[in-house]
């Protein structure tokens, strides 16, 4: 890993974002225009075509479920069942209720809450079909209220899906779950086919297809964010130790090439540790030819003088995962301005968020969380206001509400409140 | 306008969004580039090329600001202020406070919300040029807490721009007003240029150059929604009264040819009132070529059979303003669940909201208040999760954690917690 000093602050790990080739879009469009007139039967064609598979049905089984709980361990179901329960523990933390205020006048203003009727989750296949991807996009839509929440996910070359995902929808109570992947997923969702209905908002992270398709369908429906490379931050002092910074900064490596591991600390001593560190622990690794390409092409060590330096830095890099592994992780919080979820202290190691405690592991990559925030009970709501004017407030206010509309040149809606006093 | 007996439920208004053809996608790309590229000297020969006017400062002067209060009645100043005044106190309640809840391990989850750095509002140029539009984008902000606010808009071909505008942004205190439109404006927004640094969010709406930058810029700045054509729905029964209605729907009308006013009703009676009434006052309004050009082609008059018939339909077409002019407005209003702005009884007529009210003014249009939300203070905030995990806690729950990870195929997720032990 690379050791820099840090003079001024301004460092960013903000990378350019795949927006794909001409070629991609092209196809991408192709696909969507196709499902969009031709319905099921282009994704039966497109799965055979890209899945190698040929289905009889889209939908999930109950024998499928069947076989996923035998493939899985007991014990597996378990933890599972308690890994819900956190994560929908700390969503119910997060809802919010309608409110009206009212005025001596009698007016009534208010925010009404109201949930998404249908939302699709999309679960990448392979080795990313990760059945905590499951528990953390569906259970914020349930503590929501959405009534109708669907599953779509790539088939194996067997034409099923991975045992872990179906068992983790299945203990949600989530049973619409398609076999169909890739932009032709994304096109069901936001137009509908004859046996999969449109949703109004579709989540979840895929490959350049399914990024561009929900860039496409965007505006028809509401996707969430579109993520991009993941990272973590480590923010340490001398206090810190080097081989769980270590472990920590590899636990991100793994993911993926693109992945960024980054340690601003205010020690060189340290630096010079987890440097020697990430060498001895990245061999031992089953993923290490990832883990180590990420390492090379994106990790970094930055030393700071002091910790306020190191801050600012973190703040410059808004990190999707910040660990603060400093004396006093709690003193710094409100210095932290920008970070997708922040892990305090020794025993925050990163997993333990990414699968257990309960906020969502879902969270905005690539430096925008300066914007953006986790996934969260909002995203599966909206808001409408609510404006009940009474007579005297009316009578009270139309001269300059009539005023207002004439300076803008909206005659129409000056006569509007005009037309109540006749 | 068109009036029709409802049978089924299956009405909408969603048309398509214009995304703009492949030549006006490249000329917005082309222009983002320069602009990347060149910074200022792109903008001032863009804005001498698109606005017909060749400027020495891109940042509005004080003497500017002067100016605009002598143009403006003073008797206006007041009504912005008081206008302003209401929609800061309305969206005060929409604040939400961070926080955080230990449990009985002294384990701490929590989610903090911090405002954003700096945001961009733009106001588009010409007749559209609304101070109501700055009051209602730049509040919110406000509230939140954003510390940078920027507004940019088209000159005039003096150069300068409108009264309205510069006025409403001052009594703000906003005064980082640039003179520069169009896709180049977005650019400098996303990307920065020597006078003008890059902002984390842009705002406002605009014609489709911009509304096709703001989708290109999407993930290296967050953007609010892409605005559609706007509309109004009118849901009334026979105790309504049609000239108030009639005048409701053209205040919509006026503003584009594009707008939809649709009334739903259950009385036939009213309907054919009410289309009278229509063809009346059109005739004499300033705008009245653009307000029968929009009844024209989007105006309808929906007659139901009974209110919950009337109802569903109103959430079908999930309305960016739904006026409720029935016997009892409030008993409906646990049903309706798509719609931007909820009107309720007759003196709610729309233009309170536009301008006076509280409530925002910037709303889902074009069906999306199936998913979307009114302009909103968590527009300009974003939340950052907090996970302090305690030691008994990590020892309780370390090996499950281990376990989801090994299930997941990450073994480096696995070793970061086994790392504690040691």
């Amino acid at each position: 890993m690379k050791i820099t000093r840090i003079t001024d602050k301004k460092v960013s790990l903000r990378r350019t974002i795949d927006t794909g080739t001409e070629e991609q879009r092209k196809i991408v469009q192709d696909i969507i225009t196709t499902v969009r007139d031709k319905g099921d039967e282009a994704l039966y064609s497109y799965t055979k075509t890209f899945d190698k598979v040929e289905l009889e049905d889209l939908l999930v089984t109950e024998a499928e479920f069947t076989e996923a709980y035998n493939e899985l361990e007991a014990e597996m179901v378990t933890i599972i069942q308690e890994a819900a329960g956190n994560i929908r523990a700390f969503h119910e933390k997060q809802k919010r209720e309608t409110w009206i205020s009212y005025d001596e006048n009698g007016t009534m203003l208010g925010q009404k809450i109201t949930a998404l009727d249908a939302v699709g989750v999309y679960v990448p296949g392979g080795t990313a079909a990760y059945p905590s991807s499951v528990l953390m996009n569906v259970i914020p839509a349930q503590v929501a209220g959405v009534k109708r929440i669907v599953i779509t996910s790539p088939p194996t070359s067997k034409g099923t899906l991975p045992a872990g995902v179906l068992v983790a929808a299945k203990e949600l109570g989530i049973t619409e779950i398609y076999k169909v992947g890739g932009a032709q997923a994304i096109a069901a969702l936001a137009y509908g086919t004859e046996s999969i209905a449109a949703v109004d908002k579709i989540m979840g992270p895929g490959n350049i297809f399914v990024a561009l398709a929900k860039r496409e369908v965007f505006g028809i429906v509401d996707i969430d964010m579109i993520a991009g490379p993941s990272e973590i931050v480590v923010l340490s002092d001398h206090t810190a130790r080097p081989n769980e910074i270590a472990a920590d900064l590899l636990s991100q490596a793994e993911h993926d090439k693109n992945s960024s591991s980054i340690l601003v600390t205010t020690s060189m001593q340290q630096a010079e540790a987890v440097k020697r560190e990430v060498e001895k622990q990245v061999a031992t690794l089953p993923r290490h030819e990832i883990a180590r390409a990420s390492i090379e092409a994106y990790g970094h060590i930055y030393v700071a003088d002091d910790l306020d330096t190191a801050i600012a830095v973190v703040n410059e890099l808004a990190p999707e995962h910040l660990e603060v592994l400093t004396d006093n992780p709690l003193a710094s919080l409100h210095e932290i301005k920008h970070a997708g979820a922040i892990f305090l202290g020794r025993y925050s190691s990163e997993p333990v968020g990414d699968y257990f405690a309960g906020p969502n592991h879902v969270l905005p990559t690539n430096g925008t969380a300066r914007f953006s925030s986790p996934l969260n009970v909002d995203d599966f709501t909206k808001k409408s206001s609510i404006i009940s004017y009474s007579e005297k407030a009316f009578f009270k206010n139309y001269k300059k509400v009539a005023k207002l509309a004439r300076l803008e040149g909206l005659e129409a809606h000056a006569r509007a409140m005009e037309e109540r006093l006749k």
